[in-house]
């Protein structure tokens, strides 16, 4: 007799970082912003709270409100803005959409997991790019025949930054594939690709609210590209779900856009105790990767990284530890505020290995 | 050259219902409750404006709230219940999962037509099954070879329930395939399949928060069913997306849950309601398919379907319009507040085609 189990998806899940909960707990693993949302955030709550009567009410499908405040932030026209529910649901639509070839996608060796994830869920055939020694991309391994191409810009976990001078010639030499530069990263001080959307239509730019706007928890992610990318994306988004977008994500992802003052002083916060950090962990005797972006991965040549994590966690100290070739002996660690990190340097600087 | 336009995946997507704007339309389209979700709502987002600074965080990715609740309510267990970004988000998660055979998917013919749109999304083959003259389901009809059934009960847009002795004989039947029971509609007075997933472990169970509990605007639907299957979609749903509930929906939905005795205050409530406007109507000359759900789906035999539905529209009054075989000559009309309805049957009576 035949049995159901023969006929499902059997797929093997990105296993996202430990949420731990608890009041002593140093939480440098997901790399959350240490820093609340803008205080419009809450005040757009209150109000959503008041009028919790309009719930029972489907959101607007197309999140008008959201995406063009959106456009208006990036100084693009709402048909170049898609919306999603955390950038993850943005690269996982993206993949369905662009990646449908029989050539493979191409991606770093080291880069986000979920890109091999996703492909061996969409059943995409893929290649591993390996990045050079010091981790970084090189621009020629992407100009071979592929059906689509996906890398982070900073790269992560490395954290490390590419030109855009890179990504303008890997995108000139691959008319033929979508290109999707994701960069969850990019507000800590990096350069983003927006401005190349205007002139290359197979660039497709991601970004999150869950990094750089403290909005982890409210699930928004957005992808920025011309017209007709943005509407095949959502094509296939409303053959997936109509209405990802709750009138509570949509409200308050609108109102943080409002204060860009906010935004631009707790982003350069971060950055500016990210290079604080770097100092501190090299007098620690670490080696890191040049990040620019709200984390660092970092390396010590006489203690083995995946005890270190271990130690660290014992003493309530949360990092990320990616058991995975070639940087098995890094650990990923997020900028949080002054006092964690203190905590975490307190703790390095009496550790024995 | 080549062209990333012959690298995507080409779809006709699913077309939601009109969600027009404004103080004066009476908008009986999409099936939204017209009551307010819980009181106990208003509060939770209260709480969640206060606690913003929370929002910083990833949520839960287990959604472990919501899951317990629904879990207590349903007297079930934590890993029998599976949560989503509304229905058609566990759905669409569903279809990937359960229904990758080269067997086709059976469903109705006249159902909800976000079936096709899956199908075709996932290329997974199917066969549309005619309901009976008097839109029923034959039972004997779903006992051929396939790789997956699903059906809503009651079906839509018809409102008409199929008895749990057919359902489980079509579990029976089929336990080379995963079944999915609809039931989106299920708690304005039909009876639920949920206790056929104990017996039963090729039966999963979906319902949203949309209808019964006046939460569209949140985004939330469940799935039900043994741990197995739970834990197969929960396998897709995290190579898809880790973390699909927002703090806000988990916090929101958790909080409904509490307040059993509003819930079905209001859903019996439409249930009344839904029986005074078939007697309405069949006063008016309509015929009334025999629904238990918060719409009717009706036929007149002197007016012609979608001249009404443009001259109702013409008076801000929204109904919904299928241009389909079979049910061209049909209205849903969703249940509103009695003065909606009142509006609609003073047109009604004043129409003359």
């Amino acid at each position: 007799m035949s049995d159901w189990r023969e006929n499902i998806r059997h797929v093997k899940p990105y296993t996202p970082g430990e949420q731990p909960t608890g009041e002593s707990i140093v939480k440098l693993n997901t790399n959350e912003n240490p820093y609340p949302p803008a205080p419009e955030v809450e005040e757009a709550l209150r109000e959503a709270a008041q009028e919790s009567g309009l719930l029972r009410k489907y959101p607007d499908p197309e999140a008008g409100e959201l995406v063009r405040a959106l456009a208006a932030f990036y100084g693009l026209s709402p048909d170049q803005v898609f919306v999603g529910v955390g950038s993850d649901d943005v690269l996982a639509l993206s993949f369905l959409t662009f990646f449908h070839s029989f050539k493979p996608l191409l991606f770093p060796d080291i880069t986000y997991s979920f890109y091999e994830v996703w492909a061996r869920l969409f059943h995409i055939p893929f290649v591993k790019i390996p990045l050079d020694a010091d981790f970084r991309l090189r621009k020629e391994d992407y100009f071979q025949e592929n059906g689509g191409i996906i890398f982070p810009n900073p790269n992560a976990p490395t954290g490390i930054e590419e030109s855009l001078a890179d990504i303008e010639e890997i995108l000139r030499r691959n008319p033929g594939s979508v290109v999707i530069v994701d960069e969850a990263y990019v507000d800590f001080g990096a350069k983003s690709a927006v401005e190349l959307t205007r002139r290359y239509d197979n660039l497709l730019v991601v970004q999150t609210f869950s990094k750089s706007r403290s909005m982890a928890g409210v699930r928004i992610g957005f992808a920025l590209g011309q017209p007709e990318l943005i509407r095949a994306l959502n094509d296939v988004k409303y053959s997936f779900n109509s209405y990802t977008m709750s009138r509570l994500a949509i409200k308050a992802g609108a109102a943080a856009l409002k204060n860009r003052a906010y935004f631009e002083q707790t982003t350069g916060k971060i950055a500016a105790d990210r290079e604080k950090a770097k100092d501190r962990l090299r007098q620690l005797g670490f080696q890191c990767t040049d990040s620019r972006t709200n984390f660092l991965f970092v390396t010590h040549p006489a203690w083995e990284a995946a005890k270190l994590y271990e130690d660290l966690k014992r003493e309530n100290i949360y990092v990320r530890y990616f058991r995975q070739p070639r940087i098995d002996n890094y650990l990923r660690i997020t900028i949080g505020t002054g006092e964690e990190m203190e905590k975490l340097y307190r703790f390095l600087a009496a550790y024995k290995g």
